[in-house]
C-alpha cells in the first residue's frame, strides 16, 4: 500500500477544474435566489467550505499526495431552476496533478449546499425524495512544463 | 450565522443510509473486479475512507453539528460492468439527523474509489472523458423516540 | 499534565458568549461596507470560519474537553468607522463550561478579517502600521441546573 | 471565492513576527511565576500550542494557503504584573507572506493560557471581569529576494 | 466495513491505563534530567502532545468511536539511565471502551520524545542504532455500571 | 519553543524507513490469515491508517515541519504466530529528514491493528494480559545530496 512515488517526477505547473451538480426543489432555488435560506447563503458557503475542503484532500482520500496549491477557486450558481452548479478550479506546481483536490473542492460544496437546504428539501416523513447530488467530473486538466 | 440550535431538542434514535455511484469504464471495473488495480483494493479503501469521513462531517460541512455516531457502516461494491456503488448508513442517539454524515462518507468514499483508478480512467490527453460521480442521494432517514 | 477531570461532574446546560474586535483603516472598513473587497465578504467569511472553529478548540487549546456543542453563533459587523467586531455564542449540554469554543470562535473569526483584508491594511514596506486585534473577552456565561 | 493566485509569484525568503497580550489577574501571573498553577505550566503549553496552531493555518482560515514553513518559533512571558506576552516569528521560502501563521500562533497561544487559568479568573458569578487579550499586532514583516 | 455498532450498548463510566517506553542514550537521559534538550523539555513536550492525541485518535485510528472524554491524563518520567516512560489514562462515560485512546495518547507521547531528542540518538551516519519504543500495553481497563 | 530552523537548508532527497510490531495472541494472527476478523482486515487497515497518519504527523508531533511528502509506502505482515510487523518507507524532497513520519505510520499502523483485533485479545476481564506494541525504530535513514 503506497502512495504512488512522485520523487523522481520534475515538479511542474498543474491545475485541474472539476464541476457538479445539486438537484433542488424549484422552490429551494427560488429561496437561494432571493436571500431567503434561513441558515445563511448557501452559494456563498459552499465557496468557502470547497476552498477549505480543497487543501484537506490528502487528509480525506488516502493516498494523495500533499500539494502545495497555489490557487483554489470554488466558485457556486444556480443553473437553473431546480440546480445549483459547483465548481473548482485548483493550481499547483507540483510532481502529480490536482484533480482530486478540484474534485473534493466540488463534492464538499456541494455537501455544503444540500446541509443549508435540508430543511427545505425535506417531505413530511424526513425523507428528501427529489434531492440528489449529480454528475461530479473533472471538465479540465492542464501540465505545463 | 448559526448552526441550527438544538439546545432543546429531546436526543433521540437518529440513522440515515446514502448512497452514489462513480461510472468507470468497463476495462477499470474489470481490473477492480480482479484485483489488479495497482495502488491497491479501490472497494477497501473506499470504505475506510469513508468511515474516517463521516466522523469527520462537522469539520468539513460548517453548519453540521459535532455527533456521537455510534455506527458508520460503509459499503462498496460493482453493480454493472462501469459502475461501483458506495453506500453509508450512520447512526447515532442525537439532537439531530446523521444524514450530513452518510451524504459525506459517501463522497470521499467515491472520490477514494476515483483517485485509486485514475491512472486507468485518463485518456492520452490526461482529461477524464468518462468518469463522473453521480446520483448521490439519501436512501432512507429514520428517527425513533 | 491533565484535562481537568470532569467524570463526575453533572451534564448541565452551558452557554458563553466572547466577542473581540479589529481594528482597521477606515478606508478598509469603507471597503467592507460597499462590498468591494477583491477576495469576498470579509464579515461572511469570518462567521463561517469562527464557527468551524468553535467546534475544533479541543485539538488547538491542548487541556479542552471534547463538547457536543448543541449551537455556534458567529456574527460579525462594523462597529464604527475603524472597526469590525465579531462576536460568538455557544451552548452545549456539558460537565465543563463552554467559554473557550466561544474565544476560539471569536479568535479565528477576527484572523480571517485580517486575511481577507491584507493587501488593504498593509503600507508600501508591507508593515502593519494600525491593523490589531484587540479586546477578546468573555461577555456573558451561564450555567442551567 | 478564491485564495489570491500565486502560482507565478517568485518563491522568496519570507519572515513574519506577530505579538499579543492577555491581562490576567495579579494572583494569576504571581503563581505562574511561582509555578502554581494546578493544570500545569500555561506558558510552555502556549507556546506548543501556538506553534502547532501556526502549521494549521490554513485550515483555520479559509483563505490562507498552504506553506512550507521552515522554523516556528513561540515565547510567552510575564511582561508586567497583570500581563502576558506571545509572540511568534514564522520562516518560509514561499509564494505568499506568513504573517497569518505568525498571528495564529499568537492567538492560539493567548487562547491556550487564558484556558490553563481559568480557575483563577472567574469571579464568584463564573464570569470574568477582568480577563482580556489584546493587542495582537504584526511587528514586522520581511522578505528577502 | 464499520465501526462496531454499540448504539444499544449502555453509557457506563469507562477507565483506560496504557504505557510504553523509550529506550534511549544515557547521555540524551541525562540532558533531559538536566533540561539541557536543545529543543525545550521533552517530558512536558510528550504530555501536551499525548493529551491532544487522545482527543484526536478516532481520525487516526478508522473504526473507532468519536467519544466524549472526560479525563486525559499523560505521565512522563524517567524511568531508568537509558528510559523514558509515558503513560496515560483516559476515562469517558460511553458505549465502548476507551483503551484506544491511551494507547494513542502514549504512542503520541513516545514519538514526540524521540522528536525532541533526535540530534543526540543519531550517530555519525544520522541512523538510530539504539533508539527504541519498546512495550506499548494497556496496564488496565475498567467499566463501571 | 521553535521548530528547528531548517531556512538555510538545503532541499535534499530524503528517504527514512522504520517499523515495529505487535504481539498478539496465535488465536488472533490465525484468524487475521484465513481472514476472520469481524471487523475487517487488519493489515490493509493499517496500511491505510500509516500513510494518512504519515502526512499527519506535524499535527501530531509539535516540533515537526509540515514536508512535501512523494511517497508514503507501508507495509503489514504476519511475521510468526504471535506477531504481526508493520513497516513504511517515507520520501521526499526536503530541508530535514522524514524519519518521525516513517515512525509515526508504523505507530498508527499498529494501534490500528491493536483496535481490529480488540475483541480477540481481551480476557475474560476486559483486560489485555499479552497484547503489545514493540520495537519500533528507525531502520535506514538516506539522504542524497
Amino acid at each position: 500500500m503506497a502512495m504512488v512515488d512522485v520523487s523522481d517526477k520534475a515538479e511542474i505547473f498543474r491545475e485541474a477544474t472539476a464541476t457538479g451538480t445539486i438537484k433542488l426543489k424549484p422552490n429551494t432555488v427560488n429561496l437561494i435566489k432571493t436571500g431567503k435560506i434561513a441558515k445563511g447563503d448557501p452559494l456563498y458557503t459552499a465557496k468557502i467550505a470547497g476552498v477549505l475542503a480543497a487543501k484537506n484532500t490528502c487528509s480525506l482520500v488516502p493516498l494523495c499526495h500533499p500539494l502545495p496549491l497555489t490557487n483554489v477557486k470554488v466558485e457556486a450558481k444556480i443553473t437553473d431552476k431546480n440546480t445549483v452548479e459547483v465548481s473548482a478550479t485548483v493550481k499547483a506546481k507540483a510532481q502529480t496533478g490536482v484533480e482530486m483536490e478540484a474534485l473534493t473542492a466540488v463534492s464538499v460544496g456541494l455537501l455544503t449546499v444540500w446541509d443549508m437546504v435540508k430543511q427545505y428539501e425535506k417531505d413530511a416523513d424526513g425523507q428528501y425524495p427529489t434531492t440528489a447530488i449529480e454528475n461530479i467530473h473533472v471538465t479540465r486538466k492542464l501540465k505545463q512544463v
